[in-house]
């Protein structure tokens, strides 16, 4: 089977690939073939090297999209993205890459499909971001998806076109909308919602963190680690189950600010919370006011998909994958 | 004030022209420019032509939109679009139309907007069929859009456009799902929809009419003078009582068709209801059980937008709009 991974260097394409790493298996097949794609180069690990093409491409760019599905894969991870704020910034780069980029891959699948059959499946990292305020106490999985930017907007929209690409019988497309993963590892990216890995990632390894917000934020939650679990669950589910709605709000955790706190204190210490400093702002307590705070993921959860049910498990996590154990 | 009607010679359109035609100032101020835009030529009643533009345009075309925009109308109803029959049949040519170029006239107000500050109201023409099944037996306003057809996916996603192009402050966007018409004046048509009209307006006249459905079948009504009310209340409304939510599924009457019928002998007797031939087609059968058959559009409602009350005032409207009074 060949497995295209499209924004293979980001963050949770790079986990997917280095769980592949370890197991040629993890999707319910073998893998023998791999493509990632993305803008920069993407790392490659040892083991897969042997059957492993890692290509640079633009989704946006014409012809592209087209060369990723000459290779006729049979399970697409498309994760390519540009971030939430970046697509509120740079409008028209939004749209060409997050929606148009989409589409043309989808586009690129439906003709080689009239060429000759061909139907992939397709999974499709979408995002909370297609829900916008005022929510209910819990989003339930027949909330209308209204989304409050540009990023939530073209999500909302590729995940519309999943469900029209699918339902016409082009590929077999099912959107996985993530909740907001913690902890991140590595570096601060553009995202707004940065902090919530930042006070507890940072003082793990003795740093200072900001939190721009008041305690009592509440917000919705999964490992990296489930995030990788969410869409090797994907590649194998029996998608007949899903009818023609084929986007699924993933389940996740829903934390107080002062809940990841206080998971801290207790994996950490009071050593480890004294490194967090409140240094409220103002911008970006008001785009996390807009946010959802929880949802009643049942269909994901009925379906099989899996995330954490305490921040304690979410920090562990963190220092048994990204610490190598070691809790300082 | 400029006004641009897309689709104008469509039936809501020609409505809305021939409303124009006997008040002026029918949308609160005076139309002092009007262009009609459609791919066929737009009727121009002799009341308008002084200060009217007809332009044949293709919106799927490039450069149409940016010429249609140039002439920077103040309030633009977008209603052109090919109905959801010919979109499913041609992929490509219902996203070109009903989404490319919806969206490149999006693009045209947006970059105009860049140029020199104008910010239009967009009144924008969208569908129930945004809906799919399974629905709750009142739809109401929070429910998730999962269309089933290519035309339904095309609307929603305008819808999404609609409302985040508004944020951003490119226009003044509001989105308008009609019910299903009736009575829909003209000849019979091989819409799936059509014998909903079709078992009135053909009595009426003394003519012959197919009921292919059970006389259980439910489903959403408005009558066109209705529709065009929708577009002359959303013309004047104050918006900023939307929030961000720009589109409003419209106040309709839920009837069986049984309904319809005891409306028809109340007003044009049994001679009329016995020209009703039923002949059950399963296909229409099976589409017209996908469609929805009841709503709670509250927040339409509560903003003003009406719609009829009973299938006897319908019925009544067709007879004065249609049949000059009329009564055979």
């Amino acid at each position: 089977m060949h497995v295209l991974i499209t924004g293979a260097a980001g963050m949770v394409g790079r986990k997917l690939v280095q769980n592949l790493a370890a197991d040629r298996a993890l999707f319910g097949f073998e893998v023998t073939r791999l493509t990632l794609a993305d803008v920069v180069g993407s790392p490659v690990p040892e083991a897969l090297q042997e059957f492993t093409t890692a290509l640079t491409v633009d989704l946006a760019r014409p012809g592209d999209p087209e060369k990723l599905i000459a290779g006729r894969p049979d399970m697409i991870f498309h994760l390519a993205a540009i971030v939430s704020g970046e697509a509120e910034i740079d409008f028209e780069k939004g749209y060409a890459i997050n929606l148009d980029g989409s589409r043309s891959m989808f586009d690129a699948i439906r003709c080689e499909s009239d060429r000759e059959p061909y139907r992939p499946r397709v999974v499709f990292a979408s995002s909370l971001a297609v829900f916008g305020q005022p929510f209910p106490a819990k989003i339930g999985d027949d909330f209308f998806t209204t989304p409050l930017t540009s990023y939530g907007t073209q999500k909302a929209i590729c995940e519309l076109l999943l469900a029209d690409y699918t339902r016409k019988g082009f590929f077999d497309g099912i959107g996985i909308r993530l909740p907001t993963i913690c902890i991140r590892p590595g570096k601060p990216n553009r995202a707004a919602s940065g902090f919530f890995s930042n006070i507890l990632r940072e003082p793990l390894v003795g740093m200072e963190a900001v939190l721009p917000v008041d305690d009592t934020v509440r917000h919705w939650f999964a490992s990296p680690r489930a995030a990788v679990g969410f869409f090797v669950h994907a590649a194998q589910l029996d998608t007949s189950l899903l009818g023609p709605r084929r986007s699924l709000t993933m389940p996740g955790l829903s934390a107080l600010v002062s809940e990841q706190i206080d998971a801290l204190r207790r994996v950490a210490g009071d050593k480890a919370v004294a490194l967090i400093r409140r240094e409220p702002d103002p911008e970006i307590r008001k785009i996390v006011a807009g946010w959802p705070a929880d949802f009643d993921a049942r269909r994901a959860g009925n379906l099989g998909f899996k995330a954490e049910t305490s921040f304690d498990e979410i920090i562990r996590i963190h220092i048994e994958d990204e610490l190598e154990g070691r809790n300082p």
